[in-house]
C-alpha cells in the first residue's frame, strides 16, 4: 500500500504497518500532527535563536516557522470542527532519538541540526503525502495533499541552508549517516499512532 | 515631547531621554527590535507549549506569533537594506526584572505570564507609536506606526485571555501590582539604547 513515491533524504519508506495504524487512529494522528506542527515551528525559532548572525537561517527559518504556524491553526481548526479537545500528548521516541544524534559542539551541532530538521520535514512529507493518498476522509485527504508543498520546500530549505554553512562532500557523507538512523527509529512500529510512530 | 496618549495598562509613560537616546541610536534600535519581535513570538509558542489543553490560548497566541514573525521578518528586511548585519544583542535588564515577577506555582503562573506580556506589549506599542511620532526617517516613522495596531491588539488578547481564565477582580489587583514595577524597571534609562532601554 505504501505510495512507491521515494524521497531522496529518506533510507527507507514507510511500511504499511504505519499506514494501517494511522487510518485507524485517525484522530490521534490528527492532534499528534498538532503537535508536530507546533514542535516544528519551535525548533525553527530556537535555531534562529542560537544563531542570530546567520542571516540566511534566520530569513529562510522565519518562513519555515510562519509556515508551521499556519498549518498548526490549520489542523487546530480541525480538531475543533470535529469535537477533539486540544491537549498534551506523549511524543514517541523518534524525536529525542533524532535530537541524540546532533552533536554538541560547533560545527557540527549546527550541521547535525538542520539535517535532523532535514530528514523530520522530509518523513512528515512522506506520511502526509500517504495520507493524503490513502484517507477515506475527503476532507482530510485533501487538507493533507495541500499540505505536501510546503513540506517539500521545508527540507529543501533545510538541505540548502546545510551546503550554505557546510562543505557539500560533508553534507552529504554526515546525511548518509543519519538516515539509516532515521530509518532505523521508524523501522519497529510505536505502539501509540504517531506522525512519527 | 513624549506623546500625551497614555495606554491604561502602563502606570508610567515613557520618558523624553528615552525618545532622544532611540532617536539618536535607530540602528541599534532597529536591531533590538528584530531580536525583540523574535522573542515575542518565542514567548507565545512557549505558552502554548505549556498549556496545550486552553484552546483559546492556543488559538489566539497563535495568531500573535504568527504577527510576531511577519513582523521579525519586516524588520530585518530594512536591517538589509541599510546594510546592518544581523547579530546578539545583549538583552537591556527590563525583560529578566519582569521575569521575576512571574510566580513559580499555577495557578499564579499562568496569570502573571499573560500580565507580563501584555505590559511588555502595551509598552512596545507605546513607545513604537513615539518612534512612529518623532522618528526623522518617513520610511521608518512610517513602518513603526504600521505596527500599531497589531501592537495594541496584542496586549488587548493577553487581557482578554487573562480574564478568561481568571477572576477580572484578581486580574485587576495582579495588574495593580505588576504595573508599577514595569514602570520602575523603566525609571532609570538603560546606557544601551533599546526598545525597553
Amino acid at each position: 500500500m505504501p505510495s512507491t513515491t521515494t524521497i531522496k533524504f529518506l533510507q527507507q519508506p514507510t511500511s504499511t504497518a504505519w499506514i494501517e495504524q494511522a487510518l485507524a487512529n485517525l484522530d490521534m494522528i490528527l492532534l499528534d500532527h498538532s503537535h508536530c506542527e507546533r514542535k516544528a515551528a519551535g525548533v525553527a525559532l530556537n535555531l534562529m535563536f542560537r544563531y542570530p548572525s546567520n542571516t540566511k537561517l534566520v530569513r529562510s527559518l522565519t518562513t519555515i516557522a510562519q509556515e508551521e504556524l499556519a498549518h498548526f491553526d490549520q489542523v487546530n481548526q480541525i480538531l475543533e470542527e470535529r469535537g477533539i479537545p486540544l491537549g498534551p500528548l506523549a511524543a514517541p521516541p523518534y524525536g529525542a532519538g533524532l535530537n541524540k544524534q546532533i552533536r554538541p559542539q560547533e560545527p557540527e551541532r549546527l550541521l547535525d541540526s538542520l539535517l535532523v530538521s532535514g530528514l523530520i520535514e522530509a518523513r512528515s512529507h512522506e506520511r502526509l503525502g500517504l495520507l493524503g493518498e490513502h484517507c477515506p476522509d475527503p476532507q482530510l485527504a485533501r487538507f493533507y495533499r495541500s499540505l505536501m508543498a510546503s513540506e517539500a520546500r521545508h527540507y529543501g530549505i533545510y538541505w540548502v541552508l546545510a551546503t550554505t554553512y557546510y562543505d557539500r562532500a560533508i553534507v552529504e557523507h554526515r546525511l548518509q549517516e543519519l538516515a539509516p538512523i532515521e530509518s532505523e527509529l521508524l523501522a519497529t512500529l510505536h505502539p501509540q499512532p504517531r506522525i512519527h510512530s
